[in-house]
C-alpha cells in the first residue's frame, strides 16, 4: 500500500478529488499505518499509567504529589476529563498505577495496581530509576498492549496522570532531540514564573548530573514509571500492528524513548494534537509526526488531546466507505 | 447566563484552569448557546435540501445538473459522504428534494419529495425564483425545523446538494457583505481556469442585472431553493431555541439571509469549519462567527463539514460533566 495507491482510491471516491480537504489526508494516513484502504478505528481502548515523581520535592509543580492519587480516584470513578471524553468516544478507559505515593484502590475492572516503587527518586539529585525498575514499568506497559491486542483492539491510546511528570518529560525532551533546556520547559499544570525558573534549574542540573552516566543509564535516571510505561505499550502495540494515537508532551516523551530503540515503531504512530507545552512541537519534529491538529493549546495529559481528536480518525475512516464515483456515475 | 459565569464554573473543574484549550472555548460556546451549564449535543439531525440551478445552462460548473440526482440517490441509499460521517456521528440524516430536475425517489423514511419547480431559473438572464417560490422553499426548511423539534432534537445540521449551487452562494455573498465578485468566487465541486473565469462574469453580471429590483426581490433573485430551505430551516431551528452547527460556503449564504431578517438568530449558531471557498471567511466574518476550525480546506458541502466537526462539540459538552476540584481535593 501506498501514497500513490492510496491518492488514487480517494479521487476515485463520488465528490470532486481533495473537496473533503484534511479529513482526505488524515485518511490517507491511517490507510498507510494499517496499510489497508478499509481502516477501523474500533474497537479501542486508552490505557493510562500513573505515578509520582520524587523531583516534586525540589518544587517544579504547582500541585503536591496527593493530587496523583486523588487523580487516579477520578479517573477510576469515571469523574475526570479523561473518562468523560472516552464515554463520549466509546473508547475503553483503564488506568495502570505502575507508581503513585498512594495506597491501592478497592479492586474495579478498569483498575490495575501493579507499583514498581512508590515514586521515582528525585532526578535532580540522583537517578529517578535503576535500569532494572525502568524495565519493569516498560513490561507492565507491554503487556498492556497485549491484553488491548487480545481483547480485538485496532486502535490504542496511551496516557498519563503523574504530578512533576512533565520536568521528567523536558529532560528527555532535551535528552534525546538535544534541544535547550529553554526550548523544552514549559509551566505544566500551571507553574507560576518562580515555579518555571526553579524547574528550568533543575532541569538543567539533572542533565548536567547524569550525562556521566552509561548511556543506557541515562533515560533512566531522568524518566518516570507512567513514562516508561507508556513507552512499553507504544513498543508493544506497534510490534503488533495496532494503530497508536498520540497524546501530548509527556506521552510523546515516552515516544522520543522508543523512537531511540525502533525508529520504525513511529510508522503506527499517528499524533493527535500539539500542546501548549513548548517542547512538544520539538519532540514531534524529531520523531517525524505531523499532529492531527496544532493549535488547540491542550495540555491536561491523561489522554485528552488523543481523546479529543479520535472522531476525526473515525470521519477519516468512514469516508473511505462511501461510494464511488462509478458507482454514482452510469458509464 | 454569561461568560463570566461559564467560566467560572470552567475554572471549577477538576483540572488546571485553560488546560483543556480550544475546548473549553467551545464548551462555553455551547453553554451560552444553550443557556446552561449542562448542554446537550444529542438528539440531532442534519437534514439535506437538494435542488439545480438554471444557472449551469450558463457553464459555470465542472458537473451538469444530472449529478444533482445521482447524488440524492447515493445519499438516501447511506452511500455518500454525508451518509457516512451521519452514521459516524450518530447523527440521523435525511434528504429533501425541493427542486432537483430529477423524477422522485421511491418513498423512504429519510427522504422527502417537496419540489417547488425542477430547478431555478438561469439568474445571468432573469430572477433565479419568484418572492413567492422563495418563500414556499423557506416555507418547508421551517417545516423541517418543527420536525426536528419534534423528534426531540437539541441540535440541527443542515446541508445542501445541489450543481451550480456556489454561483448562487456567491451571489448573495456579494449581495449581503459588499464584497467584490473577486472576493466571493472560488472554484466550487472542480471548476477549471475557464470556467472559473466565466463563473465570475455570470455573478458580475446577475448583480448588475438584479439590482433594480425592489429589495425584497433582489435576494429570491439570486438564490436557490435549497437556500431558501436551508435559511428557513435556521430560521424556525433558532426560534426554537435549537442549537445549529453550520457548515460550509453555500449553507452560509442562507445564514446571511437569514441574518438580514434575524440577526438575533445568530446567537443559536455554531461555525463549523472555514470552507476553501474564498467567499466563506468573508460571510463568516460578516456574520461575527468564529469557525471551530479554519484550515481543514473543506468545500464538499452536504453538511460533511459541520458533521466532521460534530464530536468536537460532543467533547466539549462531556467535558462540562467532569468532576470540580472540591469533589476530587478534600478541603
Amino acid at each position: 500500500m501506498t501514497q500513490a495507491e492510496v491518492q488514487q482510491y480517494l479521487n476515485s471516491l463520488a465528490k470532486p478529488p481533495g473537496s473533503l480537504g484534511r479529513l482526505e489526508a488524515l485518511a490517507a494516513q491511517l490507510c498507510l499505518v494499517q496499510q489497508t484502504l478499509d481502516p477501523h478505528t474500533t474497537p479501542r481502548r486508552c490505557v493510562l499509567f500513573a505515578a509520582d515523581h520524587g523531583v516534586v520535592q525540589a518544587g517544579v509543580s504547582a500541585w503536591p504529589s496527593e493530587v496523583t492519587g486523588l487523580m487516579i480516584r477520578t479517573i477510576v470513578n469515571g469523574k475526570s476529563a479523561s473518562a468523560k471524553l472516552a464515554d463520549a468516544t466509546n473508547t475503553h478507559l483503564r488506568v495502570v498505577d505502575v507508581g503513585s505515593q498512594s495506597e491501592a484502590l478497592p479492586p474495579q475492572s478498569n483498575y490495575r495496581f501493579e507499583k514498581v516503587r512508590a515514586g521515582t527518586r528525585n532526578l535532580a539529585l540522583e537517578p529517578a530509576l535503576t535500569e532494572a525498575e525502568f524495565q519493569q514499568a516498560f513490561t507492565i506497559g507491554q503487556d498492556e498492549a497485549n491484553l488491548a491486542r487480545v481483547a480485538g483492539c485496532r486502535l490504542v491510546i496511551t496516557g498519563e496522570m503523574g504530578i512533576g511528570n512533565t520536568t521528567s518529560a523536558s529532560c528527555l525532551t532535551a535528552l534525546v532531540t538535544g534541544a535547550t533546556v529553554e526550548q523544552v520547559v514549559g509551566r505544566g499544570a500551571g507553574a507560576d514564573d518562580a515555579t518555571l525558573a526553579r524547574k528550568r534549574l533543575v532541569v538543567a542540573a539533572a542533565l548536567e548530573l547524569h550525562k556521566q552516566l552509561p548511556e543506557a543509564a541515562q533515560i533512566p535516571a531522568l524518566c518516570g514509571l507512567e513514562i516508561a510505561a507508556m513507552a512499553g505499550l507504544m513498543h508493544r502495540a506497534a510490534e503488533c500492528k495496532l494503530t497508536i494515537v498520540l497524546d501530548g508532551f509527556v506521552a510523546t516523551a515516552a515516544a522520543l524513548i522508543l523512537f531511540r530503540q525502533a525508529p520504525n515503531a513511529m510508522k503506527q504512530i499517528i499524533a493527535a494534537h500539539q500542546s501548549a507545552e513548548p517542547g512538544h512541537a520539538l519532540a514531534l519534529a524529531h520523531l517525524g509526526l505531523v499532529p492531527i491538529l496544532d493549535n488547540w493549546g491542550m495540555r491536561l495529559g491523561e489522554g485528552t488531546g488523543a481523546l479529543t481528536m479520535l472522531p476525526l480518525l473515525d470521519a477519516a475512516s468512514a469516508i473511505l466507505r462511501m461510494a464511488t464515483l462509478g458507482d454514482v456515475i452510469p458509464s
